[in-house]
């Protein structure tokens, strides 16, 4: 799937609530949904780190929405190797 | 962009490395990007934003990638709206 497209179904799903409750409840939402994911990572099933995985995907794109950006947009920056050096793999010190 | 094309390319970029360093190690950075991101939220401009959400992001696609999955996948539990009501928009109470 497009990253712009999964941005947009989380908008029309999710939209009008978020937007709602504001961006630090979003914020907090993404935090909690990412200590989920520590906890998936050290001793989760793979069927719950995909979970994890998608819940935080999730609450990333509706922050995006709220602040009027675009994922796909903010992903461009390592299209072409790492943002810090231009390289792929990376050849950071 | 397609997620799983992004995925793709980080995992050339920062896949040996992140590998070498494991998962909890990539479970920081990506703690430390959504601390930055809370900041940039709260008094960063566009382009900061822009910039934290590219790498919180590319942390969360690195962590699939370790973990052996897919974000593509991951995603697809929200593309027929809420996973936990199933409509779209959210219906939940």
């Amino acid at each position: 799937m497009e990253i712009a497209e999964f941005q947009r179904r989380i908008g029309d799903t999710y939209g009008e609530r978020d937007v709602a409750r504001g961006r630090p409840a979003t914020v907090a939402w993404l935090a909690e949904e990412v200590g989920e994911l520590a906890q998936a990572t050290r001793k989760g099933t793979p069927a719950q780190q995909l979970h994890e995985l998608g819940d935080v995907l999730a609450w990333l794109a509706s922050l995006a929405e709220q602040l009027g950006l675009s994922l796909d947009a903010a992903a461009l920056r390592y299209t072409d190797g790492c943002p810090a050096c231009g390289t792929s793999p990376c050849a950071c010190p």
